[in-house]
C-alpha cells in the first residue's frame, strides 16, 4: 500500500473522465467544502489552516460512486469523503489536496421496518428520524448536529450522543447492522459487511472504503418531554444525573449536567436558569413525568422549564444545547474557550468528578453527559476549558488521565491520538484490501506513517 | 387498629348483605380459591396446610367492591384479596378464614395510549399484552405466569420477571404510575395514588387497600426472537449472560442461565440441550440477531434453538421455562426439590456466583436471571435446592448472606422475612388509614404482631 499519493494531476482530464457526475471546481466553494468544525480546537485551527482539496465531486448513485472511485484510482488522487462536514477533528480536511467526495446527494431510504432502517450514506439524521416516526420508530442515538449531519458521517466520524444514555455508543455491538462500501481500486467493487464485520469500517474516518449504504437499528419513538432542572450545588446536580441514569424504570434520552457558569452562555435559555445555578437538561419519556418531581425533590432541584411532547419542534430544542453544541454556544460568546472529551471512571459516587470540579475551578467548567458504557451509566464529559497555551491544555489532559479519566483528545487529527489510542488491526487489514493505493484520507493514521 | 379480627360471623346474614355480588360458598371451590403456589416450599406447605377462607366473593365493578368492603367492615371479617392465586409465598392464603376477595372479574381496560395503559386489577397480563400490541406496545415486565396472573396480583405480590433485564423491577420508580384502591371502612372510599405515592401500596400483599385500577407504563413491542445457547462450561455460560446484559446496543427481554442438570428437567426441550451442557435462554429483539453469533462465538457457545418473531405463539414458549417456571418444571419431575431467591452482589466478574457454584455442587443448582438493579446488570438467581431439612435450607441461605448474596426468603409468609426485611413505614401508615379494623390479609406483617 502506497502512503504518499501521487500529486501531479491534470484536473481537466480528470474532470472529463467524471462525465455525468456533479463536480465543483469553484475555488471558494471547494475551500468551504474542505472545512469542518475542527475550529473548536485552537491547536487544530493552526495545524489545518490552508488545507484544501482540488475539486469537489458529488455523486448521486452507487454507479456514480463506482465511476468516481475508478477515476481516483487511475489518477492516484487522494480522496476525502465528506458528509455534512460537521466533524470536530479535521477528519474531513484533506491534508494532501485531491478530491472532496461529498456524499450528501445520496439520500435514498430503501426501507424502514420494525426496528431497522436501510438508508444511503448521505441521508440526514433528522430526515431519517422524521420518516421513521411515521411508523413509531426513531434513530437510537444522534449527535446534537442531527439536523445537518449525515448517517455516513456519523458512523464514520461520530461516537454517540442524544440517546447514548440508553443505547451506549455507536461502537457498541448492535448499534450498526450492515454497511455497503465502495473500494478505490482499478476496478472498484461494492462490498457489504454485516454483523460483527461492520467493525472493520465503523468509526474509520473514511480511510477504508466509501460507505454508500447502511442498516441501523431503530428505537421506539416515545413521546419525549424536554426539561430543565436547576440546583444550587453542582455535585448535587451531578448526583441527580447519576440517580436518574440509574433509575431503570424511567425511560430517558438525555441527561446533561452543566456547572455554572456554562448555562449563562445560553442566551435563549437565560430566563430558565438563574445566575450562579447549575443545571440538568433532560429528555425523558412522557410516562416518567409524574415520577420526576419526587426525584428532583430528593436532590433539592427546581424544575424551571418543561416542553411537552406535543410541542416538540416548537421553540427551543434542548438537545441543541448539549453535547458539542454546548461548546458551540459558549464559543459564540467567548471564542477563546475550547473543550475536552472524557469519560469518567465507573464510580456511582462520582468522586473523580468532584475532585476535578474543585481542582480546576473556573478554568475547566464541568459539562457532563451521562451515557451507558458496558452496561453501566457513567458520566462522559465535554468540559469547557479557558484556553491559555497548548502546554497547559496538555497538562490538563494529562492530569485527568493520571486520575483515571479517559481522554479522547479532540485536539488532534490523528485517529490513534484521539479516542482510540490504537488503530484496529482489522481496520488496517481492510484498508489494505479496499484502498491498495492508500488514497483515502491520507495522513490521518499514525500506524501508516511509521511504516 | 385491631389486629385480631372478630371471628364469629353469621354467613347467611353476611351473604344476604352482598346481594347482587357473585358469591361462592361451595367448600371445595372455596378451598381451591384459598390456595396459591406456596407449595413450592416444603416449609410453607406445612405451615399453611388447612388454611381456608369461609366464602369467596367475586365483584365485577367498583360499586360492587365498595359494597363488599362495607359489609366486611361492618361484620369485621378478614379479607384476603386474590388475583389468579399464582403467588409463591402464601400471600393469598387466609390465615384467619373470612372472605376471599377474588378480583379476576374486573377486566376492563379503559385506555391504552402511547406508552401507558390504564386497566382494572383483574386483567390478565397476557390479555393486556395482546391488546397493547395492536398499537405497538407491550407490558414492560411480566412474571413467567403472565398467561394467568393478574396485574393487581403482580403489583401487589410480584417483583419482576421477563423484561427486568431492561426495566429493572416493579419497585423501581417509573414502573408503576397510578393505583386506585378501595378502603375497608364503615364507609369505604376510593383513593387514587399517583407518582411516588404508589409506593404506599406497591408490593404490599393486599394488606392496605383493594387495588381496583392501575396505570402502568408500557414498552415498545419489538419483534422478539427466542434462543437457546448451550455451553460446555457453566461459568462461561454465566459470563456470556453478563456480557450480553452489558451490551448496551442489544435490546433484550430475557437472559437466563441454567447450570446442568437443570435443563434436563425440561422434557419438551431436551432435544436442544445435550446432556451435561449448561444453557442460556434468551429473548432478544430481531435487530440483534446478526450480532449474536459473534458474541456466542467469543464464549464458545452453540446456538441450538431459535424461534423467529413470526412464530411467537407457536410451539414452546421459552419464557415459560424461566423464572419460577424453572422450579415448576423441575418439581413436576422431582417434587423434593425446592428453591431460593437471591440477588448476587454487583461484580461483573461473577466471583460470588462461581464460589457458590463450586461450594454447593449438585445440592444447589444454579439458575441465574440477569436483571438491571440500580442501573447495573447483575444476576438474580432462583437456585434449585435438593431439600433435606429446614435446618439445612436455612444454613444454605445464611451461607449465601454471609457471602454478600441478598436472599429474599421464599419460605415464609411474613412480608418482612421475605425480600423486604422491614415493613415500609409509609405502607403501615397507609394501612392504618385504609384498614382501620386490621381486616386485610391479617397475620402477614411482623411489625403488627409485636404491637
Ligand atoms: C456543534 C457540534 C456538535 C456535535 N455533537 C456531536 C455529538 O453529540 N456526538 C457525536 O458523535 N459527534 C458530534 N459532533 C461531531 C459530528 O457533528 C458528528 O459526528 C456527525 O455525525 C458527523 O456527520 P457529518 O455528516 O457531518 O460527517 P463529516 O464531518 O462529513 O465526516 C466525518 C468523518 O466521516 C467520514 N465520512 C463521511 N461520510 C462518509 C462516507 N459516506 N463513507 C466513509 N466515510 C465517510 C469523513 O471522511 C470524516 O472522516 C458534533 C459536532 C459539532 C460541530
Ligand atoms: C410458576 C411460577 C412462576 C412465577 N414467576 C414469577 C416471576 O417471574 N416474577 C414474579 O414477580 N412472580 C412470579 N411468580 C409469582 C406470581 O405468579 C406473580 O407474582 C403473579 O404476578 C401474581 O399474580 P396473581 O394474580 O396470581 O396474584 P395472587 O397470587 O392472586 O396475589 C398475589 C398477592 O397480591 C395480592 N393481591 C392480588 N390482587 C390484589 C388486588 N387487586 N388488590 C390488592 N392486593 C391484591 C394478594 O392478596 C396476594 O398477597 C411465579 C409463580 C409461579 C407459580
Amino acid at each position: 500500500m502506497t502512503t504518499t499519493p501521487i500529486k501531479s494531476v491534470d484536473w481537466e482530464v480528470f474532470v472529463a473522465a467524471l462525465v455525468g457526475v456533479e463536480v465543483i471546481v469553484d475555488a471558494a466553494q471547494v475551500a468551504k467544502l474542505s472545512q469542518d468544525y475542527h475550529t473548536f480546537s485552537p491547536i487544530l485551527q493552526r495545524q489545518l489552516a490552508g488545507k484544501v482539496g482540488d475539486i469537489v465531486v458529488r455523486p448521486a448513485t452507487e454507479a456514480e460512486v463506482l465511476q468516481v472511485a475508478a477515476v481516483c484510482a487511475k489518477y492516484r488522487v487522494p480522496v476525502t469523503v465528506r458528509g455534512a462536514g460537521t466533524g470536530n477533528y479535521g477528519q474531513c480536511v484533506p491534508l494532501h489536496g485531491g478530491v472532496i467526495l461529498d456524499m450528501s446527494r445520496m439520500q435514498r431510504i430503501p426501507w424502514i421496518e420494525a426496528g431497522i432502517a436501510r438508508l444511503e450514506a448521505g441521508v440526514k439524521l433528522a430526515t431519517l428520524d422524521k420518516k421513521a416516526r411515521v411508523s413509531g420508530w426513531e434513530i437510537r442515538m444522534a449527535p446534537s448536529t442531527y439536523r445537518t449531519a449525515t448517517i455516513g458521517g456519523f458512523i464514520a466520524g461520530g461516537s454517540g450522543g442524544i440517546g447514548s444514555i440508553t443505547y451506549g455508543q455507536l461502537r457498541d455491538r448492535g448499534n450498526l447492522l450492515a454497511l455497503k462500501v465502495v473500494t478505490i481500486e482499478d476496478e472498484p467493487r461494492v462490498i457489504e459487511l454485516r454483523g460483527d464485520d461492520v467493525q472493520k469500517v465503523n468509526h474509520a474516518w473514511g480511510v477504508n472504503g466509501i460507505i454508500i449504504e447502511l442498516e441501523i437499528p431503530l428505537a421506539p419513538a416515545y413521546p419525549w418531554v424536554e426539561i430543565i432542572v436547576t440546583f444550587d450545588d453542582f455535585m448535587t446536580a451531578a448526583r441527580f444525573g447519576q440517580a436518574l441514569g440509574n433509575a431503570d424504570g424511567m425511560v430517558k434520552k438525555l441527561i446533561t449536567v452543566f456547572a455554572s457558569p456554562i448555562p449563562s452562555y445560553f442566551t435563549a435559555l437565560r430566563q430558565y436558569i438563574p445566575d450562579k445555578t447549575h443545571a440538568a437538561f433532560l429528555i425523558v419519556a412522557e410516562s416518567c413525568l409524574e415520577l420526576l418531581p419526587g426525584l428532583i425533590q430528593e436532590y433539592n432541584g427546581k424544575l424551571t422549564y418543561q416542553k411537552s411532547a406535543q410541542d416538540v419542534g416548537k421553540g427551543v430544542n434542548l438537545g441543541e444545547f448539549t453535547w458539542n453544541h454546548t461548546t458551540l454556544h459558549t464559543r459564540s460568546v467567548d471564542p477563546s474557550i475550547t473543550y475536552l472529551q472524557s469519560l469518567f471512571p465507573t464510580d456511582k459516587s462520582l468522586q473523580t468528578v468532584e475532585h476535578m470540579f474543585h481542582h480546576f475551578g473556573d478554568e475547566v467548567m464541568m459539562h457532563l453527559e451521562f451515557i451507558r458504557v458496558n452496561g453501566t451509566v457513567i458520566p462522559a464529559a465535554l468540559q469547557l476549558v479557558r484556553y491559555t497555551t497548548e502546554e497547559r491544555l496538555n497538562e490538563i489532559m494529562r492530569y485527568h488521565e493520571a486520575n483515571g479519566v479517559f481522554i479522547a483528545n479532540p485536539h488532534t487529527y490523528i485517529i490513534e491520538d484521539g479516542g482510540r489510542k490504537q488503530m484496529d488491526p482489522e481496520q488496517l487489514k481492510f484498508k489494505q484490501m479496499v484502498d491498495p493505493y492508500g488514497l483515502m484520507n491520507p495522513g490521518k493514521i499514525r500506524a501508516l506513517m511509521t511504516q
